[in-house]
């Protein structure tokens, strides 16, 4: 255990009385299953954080060969985290793949609250139903899709249309990285390694600010710009020629195809920025409206956590004051992101 | 009666049960107390929505003198409000002055459901706690400071902060008409009529986007445009002085004074148009992150009278699920603003 856990550990126990709301010291017990990226980032957050105690990482992977460097949180297989019932107040899924996160979230159901950041949207409505059937069964409380896409983005296109319920809203990602793109393009012979970026259109945006934008196809919304390490001796036209013509991914979009080397590569194409827009123009009593949400984020993984761990204090707040089933962004009232007397979340943001 | 409104009666009167939320259709009966422009623009949208009955118009002047011309709405004393307890579902606080809205939003508590768009940020704290002991006392919802700002803005500083809680969050409003600081010039000796701008500093703007706009002063964030007709011989100079020596108002701003024509003031300072922007810069893990929410309003009190509209079915919706008390657009779900299947709300924003 790090110097710094202990420190908190100390500290906190001055305050720590779990399950009073009065006290505004509250320590939330949280599980991290899954040590990519994203988990990493929430570890870090939390350890930082006044509010949560790290009670274990939980990996697929053999866990004596994962460490938490920074911080020294015990890691757990997977599997032995129904040990931990009872003591995980929330656990926070950061798996990678779609289906790792349904698979794991329908399982933890049964026994934990959970957030995740699940982010198929065409499979949401059918996820949040299943998780909402076994949550409330189980006597859970399971928030879904939270992140900033789902998660905020989905927050504002429903405020949006609920506030100005006469207008059209248009949705923009970018510029950033694709990573179902990315990794469709690294599926193809020859190619050693590539990124995708997704790039919004100028002449989009303006047509959506003037609420112009709902006849565009996915064309004229974004284009695809792939940057490609080739492997020696790969035919490059080849490759071009697969990437453009991929059904879904890129044949409806504009794509460039650049190829780097391993080193330009490794220089210019690390980046984790991503970011995007949500706007909406509409009228209300026959005038004119426009309203948008913006982000720029230097890092989608390290965001995204920040995102998932408020939503996590805030699931322990709710699940305490007798919530229980599937929510998403859209059902959690925004004072439940924090702890403290209300008056003084009104004087401050009121 | 207008047609129109015999047309919704007919139409609704088929889907009409009340207080079935597993009917999509399901009346809200409104009550509007104050007719000035907010007033009248909830009147309309609430009329030609599919949620809403407008029951009546309540209002301080002589209702024999107050007609309402497109829908026909009856208008009565504000002071025969209490004959409709139990007709009316929630009742839109629309008059004008702040301790207008506070004062009969403290007595209608004790009877009905209310939403109002007090905006006096500094007594916000006060007038909540207030109503809520109120209508917790008499059993009511009352919501408070829904509107643009408070409202749209409050909930975005709150949600910023929430998910991103190491950074700092700027408010800038304009560019758009202050009443309150076109009533303090109108109150001089010698001027006719007038109109102050608000206008956000491109500068300021600029360093709150790289989070380094916590230090500014008043006079760094935004500037003062006043546009003043005078008086058949006033002392345009003493005027001038007097406005932008005023304190609190004017003498913290770089304020510029332009003396226009009755017919020019008419011509080009009639707009209701106003907007801002809550920018929040910081860090989460380590890395940066930017979030911002916008709004370019062609009239200001249409978009408020609309945000008004969606809070007051979320208010009746709230109430039928047992919520009590006073509370601020932090404490409503955004999914409250939507009736029909969840699972459809899911599918359409998440």
């Amino acid at each position: 255990m790090s110097n710094f856990l202990w420190f908190k550990k100390i500290f906190y126990s001055v305050f720590h009385i779990r399950r009073q709301r009065e006290i505004t010291f509250i320590m939330i017990n949280i599980g991290i299953a899954g040590y990519g990226n994203l988990g990493k980032a929430c570890e870090r957050i939390a350890a930082q954080s006044n509010i949560f105690e790290v009670k274990g990482i939980f990996t697929r992977r053999n866990p004596s060969e994962v460490v938490s460097p920074l911080f020294g949180t015990p890691v757990y297989a997977q599997s032995e985290i129904c040990d931990f019932e009872g003591e995980i107040d929330v656990v926070c899924i950061c798996t990678g793949s779609a289906h790792d996160v349904t698979d794991l979230g329908k399982s933890l159901a049964r026994r934990f609250n959970t957030v995740d950041s699940f982010d198929t949207h065409a499979e949401m409505r059918g996820y949040v139903s299943e998780m909402n059937r076994i949550a409330t069964q189980n006597d859970r409380l399971c928030f879904v899709g939270i992140g900033w896409d789902p998660g905020l983005f989905s927050l504002m296109r429903a405020l949006f249309c609920g506030v100005l319920p006469d207008g059209d809203t248009q949705t923009f990602w970018g510029r950033g990285v694709s990573q179902g793109h990315s990794e469709a393009i690294r599926r193809i012979d020859g190619v050693a390694n590539a990124k995708q970026y997704t790039v919004p259109k100028e002449e989009a945006i303006r047509l959506a600010g003037e609420g112009k934008a709902a006849s565009l196809c996915d064309r004229d919304r974004h284009m695809r710009e792939c940057y490609v390490v080739a492997k020696d001796g790969a035919d490059r036209e080849a490759i071009r020629e697969k990437i453009v013509t991929m059904p879904n991914y890129f044949a409806p979009y504009d794509t460039t195809v650049t190829f780097v080397s391993e080193e330009e590569f490794e220089k210019n194409h690390s980046t984790m920025a991503h970011g995007g827009f949500v706007m909406r123009s509409g009228e209300a009593n026959g005038t004119r409206h426009n309203l948008e949400f913006s982000l720029r984020l230097d890092s989608n993984p390290d965001f995204t956590a920040s995102v998932l761990m408020a939503y996590a204090a805030a699931n322990a707040r709710l699940y305490e004051s007798g919530l229980r089933g599937a929510k998403t962004v859209l059902d959690v009232p925004v004072s439940a992101l924090f702890d403290g007397c209300y008056c003084d979340i009104v004087k401050k943001f009121v």
